[in-house]
């Protein structure tokens, strides 16, 4: 069954995940220079920079200058992430991004200790008091996210009925705080899933959850991404993280392997060649993966900025 | 619907499609390492070389010694491309290629027109003589492809119902000359094809040729090489061609975008993990793609190479 959505709203994460991972500094200016230029495809989210110990992650020591040197245009929310109230207290006083609380459970034990040397029980009690302080901030939490929900590298494959009951347990903590989770996104961590795969797990998920949208967040890492985010679109999925010009990972071994999100330009023409409206200006958005292109000074993995988009093949030859 | 194969067959097109764009002489030496390597994976089909003008692709001169230099395994189908009947001849002289004929009729008749000069209906016209000359030597012609199947950059986009009408008419012309073809194959030759496109041409075709088997030419210009193949595999297409390590094209400027087939070993990776059998085996695969990588001197577009098989990863979960 084919159930394609009308429009799709894509995050775009390149600024923040794909800067994280370069090696050496990149200029903050480079990093502004690209966040304008995102902004002006059409792009309604941005995810800029995060918030984390600069001790820990020196590219992103400039998050504060990063965020006070854009520009900001109407219509687009520019993003942060944050992985504790310290964070998120740096992202508050910036005054000009846009804020919004997340749960995120970790499908896989083995990653969540490794990670956060947690339980699967510390994991879910740890949750209300999240909740709590997005709440003392007035931030309300509307989304709900799955980490390693198709697989994992310490792990192995996850159960689908264990995505199924993540999820569950998430809405309940929600609403026993008196929110309501609108959007549940489903993250494809380590490059576990297939089409297949992602059809199963989305469709028990909506089965169990029609009353939410579904996000689906996918690394490129094996070369599925798109044939993954082709698979949630059939399943109507209809927000998608993306990055420009595949930024986030690199396919060469000096990156060992790990890709970064599907690439957003390569995506947008997917959609658009389907008839999903994506909102954003193909040809300004591959100008924009030149840009970064230059920016990081390798090649990186997206296609479209160098094989074109149809829509500009065809309006030259109706012109000519 | 869902309509996956149990098993595909796939043509490995590297050797022949990926070293004749590469810049600069590759050694005979190393494309004889390559096919070699390549027949040790399962590989049941690999294009070696084409027997074309050597004025005109000196990359390919060395048809004759390539072929005279790889060993043959049995089992492995190793065959040559030609464009006319002196390339034939050469094929046929080496006394070590499989040998199949094959009718490939244009979709677009403005590349047709720049590629061999030829009107519509000079190409049909000039299909019996083809014919004629397998038949000479006894060889089978069983297969039909269709170039520029879904879009065409003289062009723009092709009707599916020309898809239809040229399938129709080369199994006629076919049938006129005792023989039938079995094996339909359609090119995206320049990248034009979506996945609902691929769904609704390939859809048609099969409907109306219920008794062949379909094949696929994807290339990756625009990276929905794979998402393309998926919608194929839901559409019961059993064959596809596809280049080890993506060789056969390059997603940097150098070579103007065009991308060349999709990636083998990312292919059979994501046919391993939705349970559709290749034959292959992915782990010396992925090696052959580091080989060819080294060949050629540059970053290849497959991401399975630096990525990883999940299958290696759950044998060492296991393990552990």
């Amino acid at each position: 069954m084919s159930d394609l959505p009308a429009r799709v709203t894509i995050k775009e994460e390149g600024p923040r995940e794909g800067f994280q991972i370069e090696r050496g500094a990149i200029p903050t200016a480079d990093k502004i220079a690209l966040v304008d230029a995102l902004s002006d495809t059409g792009l309604d989210y941005i995810q800029v920079t995060s918030f984390v110990n600069p001790q820990k992650v020196p590219g992103m020591a400039d998050a504060e200058a990063v965020v006070a040197g854009m520009t900001l245009r109407p219509g687009v929310r520019y993003a942060g992430l944050w992985l504790n109230q310290q964070g998120l207290l740096r992202a508050i006083a910036t005054g000009r991004l846009y804020l919004e609380g997340k749960l995120t459970l970790y499908a896989s034990d083995a990653f969540l200790k490794r990670n956060q040397n947690r339980t699967r029980e510390q994991q879910l009690a740890a949750q209300p008091e999240l909740l709590r302080m997005y709440q003392s901030h007035g931030i309300a939490v509307r989304t709900g996210f799955v980490t390693a929900a198709f697989g994992c590298n310490f792990e192995g494959d996850i159960a689908p009925s264990r995505v199924v009951e993540l999820v569950a347990e998430m809405r309940q903590i929600a609403r026993e705080a008196g929110e309501d989770l609108s959007l549940i996104g489903l993250g494809d961590t380590m490059a576990w899933a297939n089409p297949e795969s992602i059809r199963r797990v989305v469709g028990m998920v909506r089965d169990a959850n029609p009353d939410v949208e579904l996000s689906l967040h996918l690394h490129d890492t094996r070369g599925l991404g798109l044939a993954n985010a082709y698979a949630g679109l059939q399943m109507g999925v209809t927000h998608f993280d993306a990055a420009v010009a595949g930024l986030g990972g690199c396919p060469f071994a000096a990156h060992a392997g790990a890709a970064g999100n599907i690439c957003t330009e390569d995506f947008v023409l997917m959609c658009e060649e389907m008839g999903i409206e994506t909102g954003v200006d193909l040809e300004a958005l591959a100008e924009c993966a030149r840009l970064a292109e230059r920016i990081v000074g390798h090649p990186l993995p997206g296609k479209v900025k160098t094989g074109g988009s149809l829509k500009a093949m065809r309006r030259t030859l109706s012109a000519s």
